[in-house]
């Protein structure tokens, strides 16, 4: 070992995810939208001003956090844009967790949050879900420095609605509540609606799922100017340039086109209840999800198995080798066709686990 | 003040510099390039497959890495990329710089090391510029937790080379040297060519400048290949996907035009040592920049106040309200007939200063 390794951040070695890319191959394991992103967005690009990338861009990615306003009925001091919502959410945590006190999430939730979180040296707990997965109030009632709920939960797909959201926020009023809202266009109510009630609110989206635009890394925030301020200070004190000139206009160009979005979403709600359906018939057990994938059990299957049987059939879900949920696959919603294919395969599956 | 409000992290309210958009504006204020990017870049926007920004990006960035390599004479494994040099940089602080002992830059250098230093609690050391804004070799000897040097050095231009860097490298083998060559197409000998004498190396750049691709955020870092590794691994354990499809793809295509890439620098030289005889002649007196701006201060007139009348004629230059450098305005190189305008009213300026 080199004496300058003495002195090299340590972190768990890194195993890519799995991102093949394979003739005729039906990939359902990042949750990614099976449909191209609004005409509009292709047309923006083909318009780009090249001559124009010799400059830097908006700081303040003014187009696209004014799109986003008039969007969500908000002034466009309540809205922060960053690469992705990976981003937004560490900017997040490193500007309001800095706190004794730990911060609280549950224990099965996007996995980035625990990664933040010692990134940054804030203290968190854990805190687990019920038996069937749902978020319990009463845990979010103790002493904290911020509290960190995905709704829908990923990977569970539940939802909570407002209400409940409301009364965490008005029980912890003297901490920042994120609420992470990377799948809420499949089927929720966006707690943006509650950011004129409270000032400690912090409402995070992405346009990587329900706006089909993940090879763009575009997240927003939304939450009281104030809230926004202070993430904008820290942002820009030591990274002012993020979001490159294509994000910025491309990302506007997605928000113009409402009729497109609706109907995107709406095609893929209805193969994901179509698919429901046709999973329980199967003998598969799974919560009800609001989002764009499905986390299914079988009580008869084991899930790395048909993890690796699906492979084998060029088909790509997504296995968690963890606690908890170690017998479950994570199966997001592509288009009817490639579900078909899917279910078909299981039917058999199932059919020759049985005899 | 709400009592969530105390667990804040507190940052220097921020100014935002100024990128004014006026028409027949000269912004010579940010380094920028006045030349648009290579036409391939252009090209690679329009034959970009919208349909494939549904999906994430390669989070290697293999089409970009493997680009850079080749150009570098170097293998995949010993390049990195990121959201422009400044995520490059900052990644690098957080990974190499874990020591308890103070890394060491110059006084006068980038203003963003300290940032990051402060950010990630890096205990650092500035080490002053003698007379003449020279780095002095003594001051890196010291014991030290890690070494960043600009070359060029900004805002000054001032260069150093090879052998400077290699003698710095062989009596620091036990930290790891970052050298910032954001600037050293313009005229500099690149330190990639001492990666295979010294695994404690590593050497950032951008596409921000030479490239004319600010507008995108690319930048880079080449080293060993263990070096490389730490920082993906960093990388990657909390944020995968930093870089977009479209920066992806558009970097890749500016390095295919090694003709148009110099031909653009070498224009830009010319100006720059046209300019500084036209400066000179007007007594001007600054170092022997060899980036794409100038560094000057004039013993009868007052940097802000020229700054001041610059912007009154719509030509933005930079000044910098900071110890040692208050008398100097920092002038980036633009295109001859822009320099034109600027040197024929700093003419006029001196004139009016002598009577």
């Amino acid at each position: 070992m080199a004496e300058w390794e003495k002195n090299i951040r340590r972190v768990e070695p890194y195993v890519p995810g799995e991102q093949p890319n394979r003739p005729g191959m039906i990939k359902l394991n990042t949750n990614e939208n099976p449909y191209p992103p609004a005409p509009g967005v292709g047309l923006a690009l083909k318009q780009l001003d090249t001559e124009r990338l010799r400059l830097y861009p908006d700081p303040a990615s003014t187009l696209l956090v004014e799109a986003l306003a008039a969007r969500n009925g908000l002034k466009s001091e309540q809205v922060f844009v960053g690469v992705g919502s990976d981003e937004v959410l560490a900017l997040a945590f490193l500007t309001f967790f800095q706190s004794k006190k730990p911060v609280l999430f549950p224990d099965i939730t996007y996995s980035f949050y625990e990664v933040w979180a010692q990134l940054y040296g804030i203290p968190y707990e854990c805190q687990p879900l019920d038996e069937a997965f749902g978020i319990r109030e009463e845990d979010y009632e103790k002493e904290n420095g911020g509290i960190v709920l995905a709704n829908p939960n990923a990977p569970t797909g539940l939802l909570v609605d407002p209400d409940f959201l409301r009364r965490i926020l008005s029980k912890n009023q003297d901490v920042i509540v994120i609420v992470d809202e990377a799948y809420i266009d499949f089927g929720g109510e966006s707690a943006v609606s509650l950011i004129p009630e409270f000032d400690n609110l912090l409402v995070v989206q992405t346009f990587s799922k329900s706006r089909s635009l993940a090879g763009m890394r575009i997240g927003a925030a939304f939450g009281q100017s104030g809230l926004i301020r202070y993430l904008n200070d820290v942002k820009y004190s030591f990274n002012s340039y993020t979001m490159d000139l294509t994000a910025q206009k491309l990302g506007a160009a997605s928000l113009e086109d409402e009729g497109y979005f609706r109907e995107t979403i709406q095609k893929i709600v209805n193969t994901r209840e179509r698919v429901k359906a046709e999973l329980k018939a199967l003998g598969f057990r799974f919560g009800d999800s609001k989002a764009n994938f499905i986390f299914a059990t079988h009580p008869k299957l084991s899930a790395p198995e048909l993890f690796e049987a699906l492979k084998q059939e060029n088909i790509y879900v997504r296995y968690f080798a963890k606690p908890r949920i170690r017998d479950y696959l994570r199966i997001t919603i592509g288009t009817d066709g490639e579900m078909d294919v899917l279910v078909d395969f299981l039917k058999k599956y199932v059919k020759a686990a049985d005899q």
